[in-house]
């Protein structure tokens, strides 16, 4: 059973502290995302030095490959990959519906076929807790129903009955004791979302997580659900941000109560070229950046930062070096932890406000897009 | 200027100590390659921690790429990489004649269109010479003309002739006291190699490599050529066998008499899931090894082998994590250095025959091919 503990909060902004299985996480935390069982390009020793606490690894991809019963017998999850900390398994709901081909839903459960060789499945709430306790996770996630981005409101509503029904099963399966979020659904629609956790308060879970959002919704739209759904979550439960986000969303929803953050960004623009800095972003492959002897960030401590010049993070990207996009990755992770840290100082101190309006003035000075346009 | 030690003989095994601007090298040495400035998916602090004192870089991809006057302004090629341990440039001889689309070769220098974007450039000795000393590595390579194999009697002779005039140039051009090397050629003529090595001596220079080896002809044939070339070479000057090799041919030709070896057999089949263990090569897709929770090779100490199962390591491969690649090169480096540790200890000892009959017996008692045959 996980122990939490608001240690201080700065108005709806919370410090906290989480103890689990593998070890303790202060909150807000930002967990990078393993999915297949490895945080892209990055050993577990890197993760670490870059500062988290807690990585999100994924079970439809795992439950896929290489199994959760080959992931047993070799010791569970953390044993397998190398990484002593703890891990929260995401349910493999989002993939099911993202990822994969769905072939039917229904009460049951979620069929869908492999994006891998096609092969059929069947996501039962019983299944993915089964899954879930194999591979050893610290926090298992509820089976839920998460409907694309834009939704209609008889779907969106269907959507929020079904991951009721399916997070009572879930609670139902788990060991006794297990770490179970329950996640609330409910697209954009207010009274949906505020529906949705209601359903799930009933199950008395440990922690609660707000999933279906950053799916492409304007950032306004996110924040009014987020911010209507947090005051009715118990205090004294972690909550969970699902697939959130840029450092001002993290910002936001901290300043609404929220205590944990996942998401691909630092990993996924990492490996294509944008780097997160204090100044904002770069983009890495600019020719600007040709004969830049400064580093990525001079107010980094990472390692990239400490030892390589832009010039040469940009040589490595115009070759297709490997070790370019894994330098990016570690500056990236390395960014996102501090900001988490950063975060949890101005809290303590009570001046969260105050420290954030001035991140993200110097943030906002000076972002990069690609000569494409592209804005990562 | 180098200062080369023969520390102990052991028959013709050497054991030396090389003294360069950028730190001191153990001979018999095992380089790294890092082509285009870097050591395919290895930071510089894990090819120090893989034992490597010195590896190699190319003249021709990093004059292309990025261009030898940005990494001069940068403050040279070990700051703008991140290593600052010595670096052996070779001369971009090898990948003029294999890469790029070859226009003219004259004695004046060989005109070449750029395999990138087949812009047109001349390689002359004194351009070669000026390149490697803005990048400003520890030991430069003489332009030379390097055939492939098989090649006829006739161009194998032009080739000794060409690269003798060509060295005699490049010897003329450096900086007074730079650390250059001239290249033996004369392809698998053994009285053609004599010629060559002769031709060489005359210049006087710190260091001699053996060039056109190891390019698909028997290892007996590349044995008997190494070992008409190296009684010719001065006792006291290094000797660079360029391109190998495997761990026979390395042991080979330390027997030899060789002191030097670069190769990119430790990276290329890391990439591609070959490992060198001390039971011989491992096919890391094999499905033999999806439940193997022991190490890749339980006699290696490497951050690899102390961290990750086979299990592991294969199911990266399997899902195409970039990680996987990362981590069985990091062995495979690991395991040349060691291998090179060893044998320097045996000569050291004086039991170098003893010692290298017993590693192979273990290196040749379980060698794996993939499913495919492929025997990398």
């Amino acid at each position: 059973m996980l122990s939490f503990t608001v240690q201080r909060t700065d108005s709806r902004a919370r410090l906290g502290r989480l103890e689990l299985p593998h070890g303790t996480v202060y909150t807000p935390c930002f967990m990078p995302v393993g999915t297949q069982g490895s945080v892209k390009t990055l050993t577990p020793a890197e993760i670490v030095e870059a500062g988290a606490e807690i990585i999100v690894c994924n079970t439809y991809h795992l439950y896929l490959r290489p199994g959760h019963k080959r992931v047993q017998a070799a010791g569970g999850l953390s044993r397998f990959i190398g990484w002593n900390r703890p891990i929260l398994t995401d349910s493999g709901g989002f993939q099911v519906y993202s990822l994969a081909a769905l072939t039917r839903v229904t009460d049951e459960g979620a069929e869908f076929q492999s994006h891998i060789d096609g092969s059929r499945h069947l996501f039962t709430p019983e299944l993915v807790i089964e899954i879930q306790e194999a591979l050893g996770s610290d926090i298992a996630m509820c089976l839920d129903e998460c409907p694309p981005y834009p939704v209609c409101r008889p779907v969106a509503e269907a959507a929020v009955a079904r991951t009721a029904l399916w997070a009572e099963r879930c609670s139902l399966a788990r060991r006794a004791g297990a770490n179970l979020f329950g996640i609330v659904q409910g697209a954009t629609y207010a009274d949906l979302r505020e529906e949705s956790a209601r359903a799930l308060l009933a199950l008395d879970l440990p922690g609660y997580a707000i999933g279906g959002l950053c799916l492409g919704e304007a950032s306004d739209v996110t924040y009014e659900m987020v911010g209507r759904v947090t005051p009715l979550l118990p205090a004294d439960r972690p909550r969970y941000l699902m697939g959130a986000g840029y450092p001002e969303d993290i910002i936001a929803a901290v300043r609404l109560g929220v205590d944990m953050f996942d998401c691909v960004l630092p990993t996924r623009n990492g490996r294509t070229g944008t780097a997160f800095t204090s100044s904002g972003r770069v983009a890495i492959r600019n020719s600007k950046h040709a004969d830049e002897t400064c580093p990525l960030d001079a107010a980094c401590d990472c390692y990239t930062c400490r030892t390589f010049s832009r010039a040469y993070l940009r040589h490595l990207f115009t070759v297709g070096e490997a070790l370019g996009p894994k330098l990016l990755t570690l500056h990236n992770v390395s960014f996102f932890e501090r900001l988490l840290q950063r975060i949890r100082a101005a809290i303590g101190r009570g001046e969260f406000e105050t420290w954030s309006s001035g991140f993200l003035d110097g943030y906002r000075s000076k972002s990069e897009t690609t000569a494409a346009g592209e804005d990562v």
